[in-house]
């Protein structure tokens, strides 16, 4: 039996101060035989359905079947253990993968660090006007400098705040509450594959914030060296990765398109608005 | 205030002696200006994103949009309550869906009322050689008839020493072992929407077993009137209902046949039989 | 059928800005005949060991006798919904509670109302030397003015910095990030009894921050009349409520105390200080 | 670095055929001046507790700390995989532990094996009159072989028809309908430590079924010497293990007969004849 983490990267800096750590996985101890930890999620599914039928391939084969079929429970017999930091705005978005087990820093217990988050000078976003969760562009570097000082003297000001009231002896509990969200928290968080797998597709999506996006990726890349096959099927599969998912409309679009041998881009029969939009998106990934 | 319920159909049928029920729902009384229980997702939604921003649409328009983006979390706000009975076969798969909160009748308690499934008489299946899973049509009537009868003897038979174990004053929770799976149970089952599509996708698909689907159907039956505007946004977009799922390599082959101007089917990029399958099936129902 | 909600108290005003709005329950209609929703647990419990049985005594006996017993499935058969508006500080404490279902206003979304949090000017607390979570009496008043002063300086000056910036139309993402953690936020919160009465034994505990269990506290007073079987239960078994719960250690010295018909306090055999002084209190409860 | 799971015992056998396998577990790899994998859930702990402040003694007082106050999400952060093989009866009572991830075999994929549970001679059980998921001794030898072959010959029977039935090549998942509840199944079942222990308390608990027992107490035997602290503890305190719960009405009858120097076993005040049954032991266990 060999360490799977043995030779791997353990550990990647993400935003100014924060980083995610890969603490432990399950399987750890990997047979001499294999390269990856795929292995257990062919076992575990072998439990399942080879039992008096003949072997299902490879488990190459067999977890790409799984994935595309939607038989996630295999993929929930792999477990992951990160230690993270990040600021609080990002935590608040990630703590809401109810299926994550949790211990993170109390600021009850403990004296919150002295560190906030800074967004790099040429990563101030302008405000989308379409997209109310999205950005447009950034301003331009006066504006960024003028923002960013904004951002840490405010920062600065609350921590001192807050440490001139622990001076005081205020209990933590209470005089933490003039820390900003920026204030960089910490976390144990373990999750199975399946699940971190479904937090990865809407996490690394395009449509994610983009600060708590680098922690998604960060997760990635640590652990696609682990389970290197389950994350290609992924990737070709996931309707938010490689794949795609046709509505009932779209179809009958396409279906109109190519029987009238009419390859032009063709409507879609809804009076939405946004609807059209996404349908003139996949389209032009399909190639119409 | 109205009761959702008045006049809605409550209760189907399943299979032989089963039932699904619906005992009561989430939002239950609805305001008078309102014609389905959509509303409450909607209400939830916009605690979420209205706030300080012009109002999204309408509800259908933002129920429409919430399920496309897959922002589940707001169907997670509409919870229904199910009386079923069913075999413990069938009662065995629905268990698998763990967000479901249940109390079922119990064996060591009370005594299994002498219920039993068994097949129609045209619905005695020949094994799929090729799906593990499916079906290959139906015994002829004469084999059909023999096989029933034998269900029919065997299950009679089981009862039987079931109830004769009961009355030597056998502990209930060891009688029961000799009982068949067709053995009926029943339980109270409760879910919220979000989870209860999720399960509707699943079982009401064809790959789901045939008894089974019987349940998931009426299920769907009884909540289509009460929450109509999320059934048909379903319907229209989930990828085992009106939609479809494309695979990367799948994307690319639908590139290549356009750009070529050759709408013949073209092959994927996959040397796995399966995959390929999937794929002509899908191009079909694209126009391919 | 009647509204279970009709005549009760449906909204609790908590510290300053806050609330807790009982949204819906289920059930929400219940028969003439009965007086609160606790007949439906009794339904559902009595679907799982009621039948081919005599019947268990009244829904009281059998409510009280599955609390007793940690017969709590039976319990999530009630699900309610709350809408709630608290400072994050006090969010971030609920969210923990994985088993809620949760839609909260948005920050990438909607810009942030302009209230937060601040402590009565009689409730500026002293960190407790002993317990790290807690306190240990107030600020005179000249400390709790000054304190007060800067809580509220510093949080006007952080929403001023975020509507400046909101102005400059930097994103809402982005701009947020100097909040402070009192900034009040607002949520619908679905949640079954069982998992409910688990979360108010842990967040009315007075180990719980002062500023959730008032959350907490508000939850009870809104449920206590719908479903008051349940909660004189809960009332008289429940570890963190009327009653205790003992170790072995525990046990040992009271038999050792019985026994040497000597009624001091006896010892406990441990040499962790915290675990002699949970015994101490313990033991006063029981009239040692 | 060392493997946690070497010279540990990491299977037992179960009833006539069953099994229950540890196929692994998180922490797998420990430093080697550690002697157990407790130290994983110290370590989440002080990510929470100990930051800014005096070391909380030692792993040993810190996790019985933990387990005192019901701090419970330390114990999350350890995960056991196990392979497991048990009657159906005793599967469809484990799944109720939705916790736990789980992969079975299915009998829609695969033939069930030709494998039956069948009770010992010495254990073929009378029912209870008080309680009725209980036993209240044996059946004589006579009575007893009767039985055992009725349950043989029937098991025997059902299979034989089953077999039948695949044989005439009738879909699998119809011909199982026929087996008996005492059919073995297996399936891999992943959990974390808290649910687990939670598990352990109801499973390996009198009023558990002794067949599903025999499971709990296998699992409880192998993780004992991969967490030993943590299983003291548990042991020392859960209500159902060394430990127990007052009810207030328990603790008023106790102040009672202490302030009454009476320490005659006083009554507690209600009517309900199972409440005062279960002060009676109770009161026993403490030594009046």
């Amino acid at each position: 039996m060999k360490d799977i983490l043995d030779n791997k990267n353990k550990e990647i800096k993400c935003l100014d101060l924060g980083f995610v750590k890969i603490v432990d996985c399950m399987p750890r101890l990997i047979p001499y035989t294999e390269d990856s930890a795929d292995f257990a999620i062919a076992e575990a599914a072998r439990c399942s359905y080879q039992r008096g039928t003949k072997k299902i391939s490879n488990d190459r084969g067999l977890i790409r079947h799984l994935m595309r079929s939607c038989h996630t429970s295999p993929f929930e017999q792999i477990e992951f253990k990160f230690h993270m930091k990040m600021p609080i705005f990002v935590a608040r978005q990630l703590i809401r993968h109810r299926s994550a087990n949790v211990n993170e820093l109390s600021g009850r217990f403990s004296e919150m660090p002295d560190e906030y988050f800074l967004p790099p000078l040429d990563d101030i976003r302008i405000q989308s006007e379409k997209n109310k969760q999205g950005s447009d562009g950034n301003f331009d570097i006066n504006n960024s400098e003028n923002i960013l000082n904004s951002i840490h003297l405010s920062s600065e000001n609350s921590f001192n705040l807050y440490k001139e009231f622990l001076y005081l002896n205020m209990t933590r509990e209470q005089a933490r509450i003039v820390l900003p969200l920026n204030t960089y928290t910490e976390w144990y968080w373990k999750i199975d594959l399946h699940n971190l797998l479904h937090f990865l597709s809407l996490r690394c999506d395009e449509h994610s914030q983009k600060e708590t996006r680098e922690y998604a990726e960060a997760i990635l890349e640590l652990i696609s060296p682990i389970v290197p096959i389950t994350i290609e099927a992924w990737e070709d599969y996931d309707r938010l990765r490689g794949g795609i998912s046709l509505t009932k409309l779209e179809i009958e679009a396409i279906k109109n398109s190519l029987s009238g041998q009419n390859l032009q881009l063709f409507d879609i029969d809804s009076n939405n608005k946004r609807e059209k939009e996404e349908w003139v998106e996949k389209a032009k990934k399909l190639g119409f």
